[in-house]
């Protein structure tokens, strides 16, 4: 380990949060790489705990991706710029940066015709076996670096990442003032979409969920009507003319953000002939549904995997005020092992947190 | 019954066949309702039998509709014009005509939005209860009746109707020189889904089914590879590497024309990131998917319910001699009883049957 | 002339504005039409006066739609029904509804294409050689009146056909919250299609006009910036950097709601390449301009006719106060024959006036 | 100069067709760039005069772009791999390549939206100031070198640039089998854009020029008709019903592959309500157009600038013998001084060259 390159430019060391093993968080110094042509130097000022972290931290992966060795972790941050590489002209040092966490190859064909999203090649941080950003100063593409305006805060810039998911999939389900749209599900993605939706210019959003507290929040963030359902696929028929009747017209889109073999069925069920039902949550990798009616009915059905071109956007909604998101973090924690720890049990445990933030 | 509607001009009573029950088909008197200012009155002289009108044959049913009552058959046909309404300019009697045959209501939202396909009001031949086109004589709005081409036969404008659902399908999938394509089923619609590709531009097609003589017809009909699959799902996984092998490059869309767990799961797995799987064939209402893979690597899912605008294209694809429709017809029939009643058994046995004509 | 079917229900005559030549308005006895099944008879409450109502006063054509006898005037309407078809199921009488003026053939391919805009067969209120609305009953389609929602004027409901020009280009240059939207010409349709482009989610809308009370009142209604410009085509390339540094960021869509040389070719210029122009403004028939140059960036032209499919969104939008039409009416007038006169005057000299409307 | 770099393996020097000035053309040693990692080193076997390559031989410019000093020609060219880059990986050494030519930053927006070739930062083989291919060796991005299949030729190779233009306007025209196509101008670029828009499935191609020359070669290539125009303005109107009549159906897409006045104002004219126009060919920088009636029936026009993602579904096209290329090769030369002048002598006469192709 080339500990030189660990050290940050007033000699003190690089440190980083590191999984060891399952539940075993410790924050360790970690060696940066060496500053490419194009690359800058961030300090590292604000992280979100996302989902994926969790997965790692209770069991060393994330769906397909298996962390065999010791991995930082994190991904989701802002930060100031500290260095540039010779070639970069587009920032400057000091310059307040939202940080796009993967890392495309340009080549293939998916990168060349804009779906970069799906290259086969892509490295993000943290995600194995690429490491996280969960540090006091990482180096990344300067084009991967974009700028923040003044009235948007650090804390904001962590959260384009997860606001990037819901952007990705508005575009891809073609919202806009036409499109009335049902969200399954209230958690983070959930309250994320529905104020992507919102922006994009949805007229009405109805959500649901399984925990009252959430749709509360769901309310506060906007929705038109929230409805509380049970996890009884028996109780599917009767919810979905429930939502039917509180959205009071056609469902053009449905998001399932939760991914189980019910939410999915009230999706393609309640959603009108020629809509769309957009998958984003995960839980179930294979699911039983009522697939063919909603085929014979011209309900497509859109996947979805992270984003593309998200950040620009996503901080022209910031700057405008067009989305709030600072509602969305719910609790805060320091970078230090004590608090590490904390913050990972509190997001393990779910209940009322929304996001978790780490300020460095 | 009004018996002085059922007759045609020169006196003679209009026959068509009807369904009374299972199993149970006659030919009978059947009076055609008036015609209308911007109605034609069409003899009918070719009628294919489709996997609806065997539904309804075999179980007085087809999907959710039902046949409470007696109700005549038939909707692929194609006749000549014999009377027109008042009001209809864009048709002569003795004109070679295509029936388009669901009659939608031309308010609604879909239709005024051009998917008229989807109109809850739509009047559809042969659909319960509306009745079908298997008659000597029918009544049709003059609008749903196509001009065939000189160089198009009554047959192939008969054959107009299932070729618009491969047109239809390929139009949803987006199929163009860009697509390489996989079919999921070498029957009537998988062989007819192939001549559209084809005709869309997919420079290459690779066709499966479980029957080796299937995929023999597919490979003369043009198909570039085909593959001999089993029913079993523990033979999927290799399957699909045989399947990506045989097309020797990304499958860009996969068109499941017979809608079992197993063919869908193939084709949500064969088919490339960002690519689309388009679902066609119905056999199960709820089906068991690794859907949650699929949406995680932007794998679409498009449904699809019969067509909209496609008659014209359709006649321009035959007369050019794009597509070559005939070697689909595999028996024809006279409009007799005994004939009726061989040609729906032929039919509901399957076997080497693709298409079976009646001309009348 | 059947005087009977001039008259409404309690005896009265029913009238109508007709333009008899240039210049020359008369408040006369309209004799409506029968009543069909499918029909509603409606007691006109607000009609708007139109750019090409104002045509037809000053010249007695509008466009290539020429005038030849005397014509009932007026389409921007709404009102109260009064009788209902004996078909008609959707509405009751008393029900406050916005007519959509435009009667389409329903069965040409572009009706059944979804782009009944375009339809040859139209029958479009006050368009030569079609009657028009600005009467005190009229029979209308039940399909195409739009029941308003309580907090929907009726003179709200009669901005819906301007509103709705603006929706459709809006919907046709694919404006959402990534599309940052120059607008040339602040008046009435200018107006319009900024308060469209930000309910579809534009983050910043920049106006430029000759006029600076125009520009005012473009400030007032939400523009982002607005530009005073010149009618001198040597200014236009200054004019191209002013507005390109006003907008701070690329412009994604221009719309040209003008229609001369230099409205047009700013457009062209200032729009970033791989973005569109929609040309909405139709002041000059024959245009020179740098076309190439804008083609070589695969910047496109995108026409505008009219609309389609747009009152159920017009509705919605101003059910939930996205769009605040109101403004836009800033002169009132009643159904006299000196108000008429006075009403067309003020509108032919255009000045202050954006949107005239009468209450009958 | 670094000779030893223009130097290739076998100690041979580079040679390459600079242009000096105005009609001067010189073969004379050239410098290769030193190989980077993730490129490759060609030897050059085929390039093709564009249109563009003449425009710097008569003036020293094409376009905006200003040659200032000498500079290397050519970019339609298709060669054999010497050398690979140390982390090169997808091809071999001796492979036959087609070179796309245009090197894009990778890293704008456009390049991650997928419209790379609208790149301001681009980088394109005789495009000023970057040296072009018309020479014994280059080095080039591997990713930019697509391979050949052993049934097409290094000239069919080079011949894919020319080709990836017509591809590329037809994907953006959206041509498909639903789409009847008139061609202005049947010149090279005409000429592939038939070849293209019939590969795309287009079932009515017509074709116009002033010369029957070029017409008879259309007809020769596949053109469904061809019409003789002439320059005349005065002609329009009675030309656009001959074309109008030649198709025999409404025409979907018009593509100006000129760019006159009277082209392009015949394609608005004859081209469909809803339609498109496309412009390729860029004669006239202002135009003087029919624009408003075109837009007023929501015909929109198309511009075009080079490709995009072209290489692949080329090569596709040529291995499967849907587009027969080398029809259009009409002069082959050798690369000697004597050659290269009498090459783009003929080349600029124009007369009947279609394609001249240099064999190195």
């Amino acid at each position: 380990m080339n500990t030189e390159m660990s050290q940050s430019e007033d000699g003190e060391i690089n440190m980083a949060a590191w999984i060891l093993g399952v539940k075993n968080l410790s924050i360790q110094p970690y060696p940066l790489p060496s500053l490419g042509p194009h690359d800058v130097k961030i300090k590292i000022k604000a992280v979100g705990i996302c989902g994926s972290d969790v997965h790692y931290y209770k069991t060393m992966r994330c769906a397909n991706f298996i962390a065999n060795k010791p991995m930082v972790l994190g991904h989701e941050c802002a930060g100031i710029i500290q260095e540039l590489g010779t070639q970069v002209q587009s920032l400057s040092v000091g310059d307040r940066v939202a940080l796009e966490p993967g890392i495309s190859c340009q080549t293939c064909n998916f990168c060349k015709g804009g779906r970069y999203n799906l290259c086969r090649g892509m490295k993000f941080f943290g995600s194995a076996s690429t490491h996280g950003s969960l540090a006091n100063m990482v180096v990344h593409p300067a084009n991967l670096c974009f700028k923040l305006p003044d009235n948007v805060s650090l804390e904001e810039g962590a959260m384009i990442e997860p606001l990037s998911v819901g952007v990705h999939a508005c575009r891809r389900a073609n919202i806009g003032p036409d499109t009335n749209v049902l969200i399954i599900g209230a958690g983070p993605i959930g309250l994320i979409v529905s104020l992507a939706a919102r922006a994009f210019g949805s007229p009405r959003i109805v959500m649901v969920d399984v925990d009252n507290t959430r749709l509360s929040i769901a309310k506060d963030l906007g929705a038109d009507e929230t409805i509380l359902v049970s996890t009884s696929i028996q109780e599917m028929e009767k919810e979905v003319v429930q939502i039917q009747i509180a959205m009071g017209c056609k469902i053009d889109v449905s998001f399932d953000c939760v991914g189980y073999n019910k939410t999915m069925s009230t999706a393609l069920n309640a959603t009108t002939s020629g809509g769309k039902v957009c998958l984003i949550g995960l839980a179930q990798t294979e699911m039983t549904l009522p697939l063919t009616p909603a085929a014979a009915r011209e309900v497509d059905v859109i996947g979805i995997f992270r984003y593309r071109n998200t950040w620009p956007l996503c901080i022209e909604l910031l700057r405008t005020g067009k989305i709030d998101i600072k509602a969305l973090i719910s609790h805060r924690f320091g970078f230090s092992q004590k608090e590490l720890e904390e913050a990972f049990e509190t997001s393990a445990q779910g209940g009322t947190a929304i996001k978790i933030m780490f300020n460095l």
